[in-house]
């Protein structure tokens, strides 16, 4: 994709950020020679193995371990029973989060979901492990599993947790339940105005969970030494997030717990929390040798958290030009086995990129035996938005309206206020939807038995804690060392950032993603929130750098620091008999380590004003109308990214972001069996789009930069997910004639309306 | 050892500094969990191995290695070809420094020592390796080795390099020759005085080189991918020198080369330069895959650097209350096959305790077919020191005065200058001379056939470039990086000084030693630099961050950060509603990341002020006069340590290097045979002391701060190791009534001059 980008200012005239370097972790990960965590092994380490519950809940009355123990080549076995008891795990963390780490690690006394934890051996070989396994004698009392929003809130629902309250309830008088919090927000009076308005359109959305399908399976190797230091190697999205929930559950002081990063094979926020790292912790201190534990595919999908099913309720009044008078939203998520708050983001993004001045939006997490939901890029976004594009797509049918012109006239502008209140900084809302309006894909001609769809989909991006470092060597060549691990190619991105803000070459940067130990604090990477962030940190310690090679010059030329100007990657003198002179970045690099010490700064930010992103994406599908197949035979996605520092990877993320948005909207959902067994465990049996799938995504950067970044950096990973499940819905929908609801888009339930249609 | 330190004067009370806490890489280190140089091992690694010269000079007319590289297994060949050519290399770097690291990685047309590489192989399997070795041809013209300062001086000596003109010589006139360099200084008129004193005493003395002996062999895995980006794992005394000489050797930007630092089991100066790196990454690059390159012990001996052998001519004249009115010294080292001037070291070491008004100082570097000399602890310094405190006891026996009275009467005081003309800053040499005199030992009734030696010595130490890194993490521990590998203990120590500059316990912080791509430049661990100038980076890092703790904390109660003071540990407030309460560190660290953002500050420094060490050593020696086997009944090794940060290690440095200078006095030597060969490469032959050799080294510690380091630090690894050699051969002397000079002080030796005497 080398599409000219789209910028809308007199954009800054940059050297490095806007080109398409190679990236420079591209050669260690095409010739194999990058170490993702499944390929990390340790000397003298142990093979770990998982016994994992065949029962969807279940209360536990015994493990007996001791066959498997006394198994020869059985160095350790772990139970629930090696972690710090409830007590102990709500004194030492109050947010209750090591407590949920521990629950989702292993099986507190009853199990939540087909596939939890219940015990751990540790053994000379992964086939002595998985025998020892084998002679474990779990005693369980299986109970009926809790699958579907109507099975968990009956009221005679099998309860997850038995004595959970729901928030903001009278504990005096409320009974427990499967309702984990309940949560809104509203603005003005959207009965009253819906009552009020032209026309009105309710409908109700299904969703399944779906899963992040990362291509690298959650592992780790774990040393848990005598003296009770320890080090973890593992993949994750921040290998703080592991010293701290790691640190936190098993009572390590976190300086005590190093944690070295490995590559990454995919998160997608679904590697923002630790499931074997705890548990190859005990079996390392009770072994006293380095553990691997790896999942299989089937353990990805059994026992680690998709992102939480939903059922939507929209109800929309809008008046004859377009305008939303009034907007309801009714939306509930099965969150899994444990509280997990995705509802407010979802409630947050549904609108995200319209002005709606009375609404009334009602959420609620619902909890079932699957595990814990987890972050799934833009969490909670794309199920929450879903339903709201389908319904203006409605609209804009039966009002007779363009359907880019209906979102256009409600769009969302600078300074106006959102779900939260808060008003909007420089979102680029209206220019993606212009831009959207003005590719030639929206005026193309269909062809026969082609629908086109579109919808808009806004993610409010992050900010946050970051450390970066910069350090210029010898021969002037300049190391960025990063806490943030590379998903989407952020290696590249900060070295391009430092480059441009030091003036020297690309390819005279590298970056370095270095572990807990060796750089400071860094938020994991979600939110879409590193380029922006990691960023802000990486030019704060450039620039800290730029004033020591100032500094330098000046001592050189015997002038003061303020008469050294920066620029082109040289420092120039400004007065005296050397005014006019410059000194190179290598020139001074060469003479500082013995002149005033080696040039190294850091940089620390708790970074603020990050802005959302909106992407708006078209999309003509082709249904069969034998078989209910759907073919996605054009597709082009508009996304306002602040500034592209590299388009291709801008370009990569919102591709891929679409992808992973066409194949919920049209194929992926866990399927249960009665007991609460998940049936299909597997990419063959869990249909991801392959490549063979889809068109050329056309991805369209517009780019307002955004303030609050040196280089005017807005998130981009997310966005893009959200649009698919309406821009395809919609298309679909046109396509056959009939207002498609419930996902997965599936050829059965789209066969099935044309037949009922 | 427990023995009080002596503190010299009103030292501050330290909470943490100068306690013995547990040594916090101990578990790993005695587990087995350490990794050192040869345990390391990388996916995919291949297993390299070196081809070395049987001979000790000669001409390499060609090398086949058709056979090697068509042996299956076989991955990869180099030789010197592989490396640029000379006029490359000096054009890269006219410091001839890349020149002589090719030259010693690999003979380049003429082999200069027994055991130069001359040919490498990587491969699939060990014995694959050494089968494809057996395979290589080599046309050697064998070339009359070079061993002794007189073959070397000879007439018509063979040249090591045969176009080496004596630098400082007039090329125009001068010819070739073996003279690598001559140097010197001189004050007043040292033939005047001697001419005009009391008691003239004049001797010759010859020591052969001795290699520094460490436990762990020269061992890395490199990684040489296709994009010009590397790794190397290796110990070494420091990872940005191998980064240093590594990528100028091979022309790789020094970002590109990530050198990863392992455990170093000793080097005590002899892993200061890289021997194997270079090859190893050529053949990587070529394999494609990483490689594995390991030196046997016997190649430890054969080929890599000694200490130079010396040969010193000493002229004293002593005026009758023992003032030295002047002081003539000849020196000539052998310094093997490479340039290397540990000339004018030694010739600042050799009377450095004391101030001699009339002296003359010339000294010689002289080239030999050995491997290039390498520094070994105090480079230089003992065999110019013992040959001035040999004809320093005979004049205090001639004179009839206590040889500890005699030094001090002429010891050097603060402002004194020393051999470079520069004073004397706060030198605790009549501190350390006055505490031997006090000590027991002194006074103590020596045995028959006993008899008891002093010696002094001192060492000018090191500071220089350094870069440390302090991060808090979230539960309030810390974590310091630094870039100076642990060598004796300076993980412990760097703990210290961080927890006792930011008031909290020594086990809430934790230091990692980070690769080259982790931290700023650390020039190597050397010159008893790295608690001085590393620590002071460490406490200047811990400094900026108590200015980021008082600025939260001053947020936090709304007042300026002016107005926040920082003792014990904790923020105290100054003024407003909140005067008198107080934060402590953890407490702020626990709301960081999210307020004012990551914690974190690095601290560079081109350290300045260090001073230098004097040990004064008193040493009991029995000589069975039949055998003439030197037994040492008693050792008391006095220091001038500044402040001890963790006097068990400094300690530790002191008796190690006793011990060190004992087998230097009475054993340690190499043995040739005519054709150069070594005869002895291996530690049954080589005759090192083990400890049933030796009694209890007590090593008393004289404390006299050193004002330019936060904590009073002054450099004590190398100091340790100048006395003994004296402290042994005065010992032996008076034990046998005979002026022994020669080393070592072999039984046949000592025997030989017993039966002459």
């Amino acid at each position: 994709m080398n599409a000219p980008t789209g910028k809308l200012e007199n954009a800054p005239a940059y050297r490095v950020v806007g080109t398409r370097p190679v990236r420079p972790d591209g050669v260690d990960k095409v010739t194999g020679k990058a170490i993702y965590s499944p390929d990390f092994a340790a000397a003298g380490m142990l093979h770990g193995a998982i016994l994992r519950s065949p029962h969807a809940h279940a209360r536990i009355r015994g493990i007996d371990t001791r066959a498997a123990a006394a198994l020869p080549g059985v160095k350790a076995v772990v139970t629930a029973a090696d972690f710090d008891d409830d007590a102990t795990l709500l004194a030492r963390d109050p947010s209750k989060n090591a407590l949920r780490t521990a629950r989702h690690s292993m099986a507190r006394g009853k199990v939540l979901y087909d596939g939890h934890a219940v015990a751990a051996v540790a053994a000379t070989s992964p086939d002595v492990a998985a025998a020892a396994l084998a002679l474990i004698v779990v005693d369980y009392e299986v109970l009926r599993p809790v699958m579907t929003l109507a099975e968990a809130l009956a009221p005679d629902a099998p309860l997850v947790h038995e004595d959970y309250i729901t928030p903001g309830t009278d504990p005096e008088v409320a009974s427990p339940s499967n309702l984990a919090l309940v949560t809104g927000n509203k603005r003005g009076d959207a009965a009253a105005a819906i009552a009020g308005a032209d026309l009105v359109v309710e409908r109700r959305f299904v969703m399944p969970p779906v899963h992040q399908g990362y291509i690298e399976p959650h592992a780790c190797v774990a040393q848990w030494n005598a003296d009770g230091q320890g080090q973890i190697w593992a993949s994750s999205q921040g290998h703080f997030m592991i010293r701290g929930d790691v640190g936190t559950v098993l009572g390590i002081a976190l300086a005590d717990l190093r944690v070295v990063p490995l590559e990454i094979g995919g998160g997608f926020g679904g590697k923002t929390k630790v499931y074997l790292e705890p548990v190859a912790m005990l079996l390392s201190r009770k072994a006293g040798r380095p553990v691997r534990l790896a999942m299989s595919r089937s353990d990805v999908f059994r026992a680690s958290g998709p992102a939480p099913g939903a059922e939507v309720r929209v109800r929309a009044g809008a008046m004859a030009d377009g305008t939303i008078a009034g907007l309801e939203i009714d939306l509930a998520f099965l969150i899994g086995s444990d509280f997990q708050d995705e509802v407010n983001a979802g409630l947050a993004s549904a609108a995200l990129p319209y002005a709606i001045a009375n609404f009334d939006f009602r959420g609620r997490g619902v909890f079932n035996t699957m595990p814990k939901s987890h972050a799934y890029r833009a969490p909670g976004a794309p199920q929450a938005s879903y339903p709201v594009e389908a319904v203006l797509d409605e609209i804009a049918q039966a009002l007779g309206l363009d359907p880019l012109e209906l979102r256009l006239r409600n769009v969302a502008r600078p300074g106006d206020t959102g779900y939260h209140g808060l008003p909007h900084g420089e979102v680029g809302f209206a220019e993606a939807l212009e831009a959207a309006k003005a590719h030639p894909h929206w005026t193309a001609p269909l062809g026969e038995g082609e629908g086109r769809g579109v919808a808009a989909g806004a993610w409010g991006n992050y900010g946050g804690p970051s450390t970066a470092e910069v350090s210029v060597a010898e021969d002037g060549t300049v190391i960025v060392t990063e806490g943030s691990p590379d998903i989407g190619g952020s290696r590249a991105a900060m070295a391009m950032m430092a480059a441009e803000t030091l003036g020297v070459p690309y390819d005279r940067v590298r970056v370095v993603i270095a572990d807990t130990n060796s750089i400071g604090y860094s938020m994991l990477t979600g939110g879409s929130r590193t380029t922006f962030a990691t960023g802000k940190a990486v030019v704060m310690a450039a620039e800290a750098v730029i004033t020591q090679l100032r500094h330098r010059a000046a001592m050189t030329w015997g002038v003061e620091p303020e008469e050294v100007d920066w620029r082109d990657g040289a420092a120039w003198c400004g007065s005296g008999d050397n005014a006019g002179q410059s000194l190179t970045l290598p020139q001074i690099a060469r003479r500082a380590n013995f002149s005033g010490g080696p040039i190294s700064a850091n940089g620390t930010v708790n970074a603020q004003g990050w802005l959302p992103g909106i992407a708006v994406h078209i999309c003509d599908a082709h249904v069969d109308r034998e078989t209910g197949v759907t073919t996605i035979t054009r597709y082009t996605a508009v996304q306002d990214v602040g500034t592209a520092i590299h388009p291709d990877y801008v370009e990569g993320q919102i591709q891929g972001g679409t992808v992973q948005g066409i194949g919920w909207a049209l194929n992926e959902e866990y399927v249960w069996n009665a007991a609460g067994q998940v049936d299909n465990p597997g990419f063959l049996d869990y249909r991801m789009p392959v490549a063979s799938d889809l068109p050329m995504i056309e991805a369209v950067m517009v780019e307002k930069p955004n303030p609050a970044h040196p280089y005017g950096v807005k998130g981009v990973g997310e966005a893009g997910i959200i649009p698919p499940l309406g821009a395809v819905g919609n298309a679909v929908s046109r396509a056959i004639g009939q207002r498609m609801t419930d996902l997965p888009l599936s050829p059965a339930r789209v066969h099935a309306a044309i037949c009922a249609g």
